[in-house]
């Protein structure tokens, strides 16, 4: 029977972890980390970072393993679908592997989530393809959504309102949300934002958030949006690699909040 | 010059708060504390209990005030407004007095905040208010949300799908958000699912999530809503005070998903 920790770390500031992932990894027999392709290795070394730093000579050992590839030839949910089943195959392979070369009583195994396992993460959907079930516990972490708003000193909500939580796929399909004034857009490597009508909104947009490399920008979307493409090329050759998001409000909806809201600082 | 603190601190489990908020809590020269009257008591102990527990020897001083009543007689904007004045006075009025009966050398100021400051928090809003405007460092906490899909082992989105957090209020005058499948609603005091047509949604509900007293119930609502609102009202009854909140997701979409999601083990 296997116990499976899913620990969120946050957004790559080993400060973003709690006390509660902190216990619970050193509570774990081993800690399994993906390798991600040479391009985001610094990702895999600051899991080791996390560990290192954070769990001192209480750290389990840590486990590599290789993620399978996405077959993004075909449809997305189909892609995905094949290949949680091949990153839960590779979990099962990890876990075999660790028992014959460490010891047979693995049963409580960690991984490290970036952000939080709620939040566009597949841990929980592969962890359910795994037989026998395994028993989980889930610990939360910040969420590079929250890293956004802490970094641009905003709040998510206009008082008592509503917001959406979507992806770049979802505001090139559908356009920005009718019902909310408010939405962050996530897993978007195409600066989906270019679809919209520029004028009518105002984004604030950052990349490695959390991390020491991390870069932000604001203002009016028809202002900053080549900026902010811009930024985003030249920070990804730099770095090999990029994650970012960003918040989409309404202007109008902005003007009305008056002058004494936060949120107005970025418009002088 | 002040230099404000606006430090998540997760929902109420000490073991919540990050590295983070915990270096930043020792920077400053005090913490302030708000006073919430008798029933909430326990909650200011808990702020107690965390400086306690996680700061020890460095924690700076405690100062504690009485936040004021809102009048909820107004409408809620105007309430709301208000409100906020009147907390901005308090907190200039609790930072003179700290700096009459302490030192004068008071510049770094912590304010402990449930959950993350980002969301339906106030505290930005009120030190926007303060004069003159003050620097602002925001530490991101665990919020609510993160709480109850961790209690429930859910994730928030289906695969690349969008969802909204809202407030009870939003959810009565509109009924269910059109756009998405998957609905988080805070701030409800009233139990405003009752308006839905419930054989259409599934709920996962918490209350005092993280804490030790934490309660879940989830299932199909027809089938859990009058069990949701009878426990809501026995746990207040007992602790004099309740925070819940819940995530709502259609049914049909759920059923869509085949057989291998998490999100499937309730339904059993």
């Amino acid at each position: 029977m296997i116990e499976l920790f899913l620990v969120g770390i946050g957004t790559g500031n080993p400060a973003h972890v709690t006390i509660q992932a902190i216990n619970q990894l050193k509570a774990a027999d081993i800690i399994m980390i993906p390798r991600k392709g040479e391009h985001k290795s610094d990702l895999v070394d600051l899991r080791h970072q996390i560990c290192d730093e954070l769990l001192g000579e209480d750290a389990p050992p840590l486990i590599e393993f290789d993620l399978p590839v996405r077959d993004d030839n075909k449809s997305y949910l189909t892609a995905v679908d094949e290949w949680h089943d091949a990153i839960a195959e590779t979990w099962q392979n990890c876990i075999q592997a660790a028992r014959k070369t460490i010891t047979t009583n693995i049963t409580h195994i960690a991984m490290l989530i970036w952000g939080d396992p709620a939040l566009y993460d597949s841990s929980l959907r592969i962890a359910s393809r795994l037989t026998p079930a395994p028993i989980i516990t889930i610990i939360p972490g910040i969420t590079s959504v929250q890293a956004l708003t802490a970094a641009h000193k905003i709040t998510l909500n206009e008082i008592g309102k509503p917001f959406i939580i979507t992806t770049g796929r979802q505001l090139t399909s559908n356009g920005f949300p009718k019902e909310v004034d408010t939405a962050i857009i996530m897993l978007d490597g195409k600066c989906a934002f270019q679809s919209l009508e520029q004028d009518l909104y105002h984004i604030w947009w950052g990349a490695y958030l959390g991390m020491k490399s991390e870069v932000i920008i604001d203002g009016q979307l028809s202002k900053v949006a080549d900026r902010i493409i811009q930024t985003r090329q030249q920070e990804r050759a730099k770095h090999g690699w990029i994650m970012d998001s960003y918040m989409l409000r309404r202007e109008k909806t902005r003007k009305k909040l008056g002058k004494r809201t936060v949120l107005h600082k970025h418009e002088k």
